[in-house]
């Protein structure tokens, strides 16, 4: 065993992915003898993403999802500007949720501010989301213009997505021609319909029953105009019902590509060349899932793995999927719980039941390797 | 990886030893080739042994604990007849536990019946007894007479120890002296004292708050008598206290020797044959704790694999020693729960936990090892 790379997302409630790798690189110095371990915290693309990223924090004052200033940042990564939306739309820092009038807006002033900058390669990571306005507060600070039937100009929220009539991105910033997008997305939910961004996520962003469909029907109205307008297709694609639609406005407005957030989290963090001559990788997460097997951290790095034919453990609080249903490239699955215990507990003991557990699997390897 | 040994105990009220070394051979079978997997269910020299050590089962009707008959069976395995005290005394079989009248008798009768029938080799199990009699009973059924002051014979029970007046051993089968005992014994417990039989085992045997210092007072007065009439001493002995006394009474009337259980359950399956050419050992108990680091069946199984230099993995249910703390020659102790759980969901999924946990080292193993 020469050469280890431990690759964990956070143990969400219990330790963050920072913590969780360095707890696992203990574990393997402490039992094994001359290794390397080399640490990846992972997340995937989500909220935390620059910092996971190790992204440097430009900041600057823009509008939060309802119009008031707030010190916001976007993160600079070699040729990369990360545009992360929870940090100016999120929803942990709305004080009263509503989806009906929460604004994209200030995530088109960051967007805007990297590329007064000089940024013309963006990564937009969604997740987090307190809004449900198709991005139009997005297309609006980077000029785009929508009208109501009077002819009037507004900055459409999910509440008014009904009332646009028509769309003028005749004045969108030249410089976006000049820039690539990639838009961080998990989920394949199309814009509107029973799977679409208003019944499926708006519940948790502060929507009440009665809300649902008028933000449903916003969702479909201001596509059909978009359409019209920009003659590109945005309701079908999978993932444009993310983030409350900015999935399909990125497609729309920015041109951009959407692409699974642990793919692009792995290919700026080079995770390729760092795994390729590793002997072992050890990922973690707090709870590994089916979901896991889809679109999550670990599946990222479980798809690395295989590729390069590197065994992959993975350590968590608690699993679904194990044994032979485990994905390729996956060998083992142990959950860091040292038998039947309440959620709480398993919270408030992962460290140091994830350093014992790590500890024992470096132990059994030492016996089995050089 | 040629040659693994999986030596488990049960995972008590989920998964029998044997069908945990099943599942688990099963397991290594599925994810390593052409590997050879070696089954030796274990127990710690309790309850079941017999059964665990695959022994004849040679019926004999005897008398339970309550002078009722009951139809009772030693083991026949090669030179050794096993008996085990818990098939004749045993406290899962009393109606109506009372550890001031249950009597040893019964098992003195298995003995004999194991004598008579050329058995010179005997090994006594105890654990899970119902009495606290000093092993009187035995002692009587072999040929011993204990008078009271009044110069009458009887048989001591708990509550009557205290009317020993005098014991006469000089009617014990003749026999008895081509024979050699081995007790196994796994408690450290003194005859009597706060640490003795009656205050720390009669309360699980029935014994009422009333009845703790009577048959206390019975232990202390009866091993006086029994060592001026002997010319041993029995109260000090570590162990002397197993079985209400019997641990005392098997070096006293027998001349036995004390042996953990595990070590005898080990020797007799020449269990250092098996291990001494593996590359890897799995063990597995439900609950693996300082208990089982000190007596339990893992430590025996762990301290044969230390001497060998075999590598040591415990698959459990739940632990509570774990990492740089565990003992020599375990390498690792994974739980096979799969995260946060109740003890009742974890005990119905024992089986298929079980699989998935070995099946995972298994795979993960194959990875390191041709």
């Amino acid at each position: 065993m020469r050469k280890i790379v431990v690759a964990a997302d956070s143990f969400k409630g219990s330790v963050s992915s920072d913590q969780v790798c360095r707890v696992i690189k203990k574990a393997m110095l402490d039992s094994l003898k001359n290794v390397d371990v080399v640490c990846v915290p992972i997340a995937d693309g989500g909220e935390g993403t620059i910092e996971v990223l190790g992204a440097k924090k430009i900041y600057k004052e823009v509008n939060d999802a309802f119009f008031n200033p707030i010190n916001s940042y976007w993160g600079k990564l070699g040729d990369y500007a990360i545009i992360e939306l929870a940090t100016a739309a999120g929803l942990p820092m709305a004080k009263h949720p509503n989806p009906m009038i929460a604004s994209t807006f200030g995530v088109g002033e960051l967007i805007l501010d990297a590329i007064e900058q000089g940024e013309r390669k963006l990564i937009l990571a969604l997740g987090g989301s307190s809004t449900n306005d198709l991005g139009c507060g997005i297309a609006c600070a980077l000029g785009a213009k929508f009208f109501n039937k009077k002819g009037e100009s507004f900055v459409p929220a999910g509440g008014t997505l009904i009332e646009i009539d028509r769309v003028d991105v005749s004045g969108l910033d030249p410089r976006l021609k000049e820039c690539t997008f990639t838009t961080m997305c998990d989920v394949k939910n199309p814009l509107y319909g029973p799977e679409g961004a208003a019944y499926v996520f708006a519940p948790q962003k502060g929507a009440t029953e009665e809300m649902l469909p008028l933000l449903d029907a916003g969702l479909k109205h201001a596509a059909g105009v978009i359409e019209r307008g920009l003659e590109i297709s945005v309701s079908c694609i999978p993932g444009s019902g993310a983030a409350g639609g900015c999935g399909g406005a990125s497609v729309a407005f920015l041109n951009s590509t959407l692409q699974s957030g642990i793919d692009t989290v792995l290919s700026l963090k080079k995770f390729e060349d760092t795994v390729c001559d590793a002997d072992l990788v050890i990922s973690g997460e707090g709870r590994f899932d089916s979901q896991s097997a889809g679109g999550k951290a670990v599946s990222g790095v479980a798809a690395i793995c295989e590729k390069h034919k590197v065994p992959l453990v993975v350590l968590c609080g608690s699993y679904s999927i194990a044994g032979q249903d485990l994905p390729a490239g996956i060998k083992a699955v142990f959950s860091i719980t040292n038998g039947p215990c309440s959620l709480e507990d398993a919270l408030s003991n992962g460290e140091k039941n994830l350093y014992e557990t790590a500890f024992q699997l470096g132990k059994l390897l030492a016996c089995f390797t050089n």
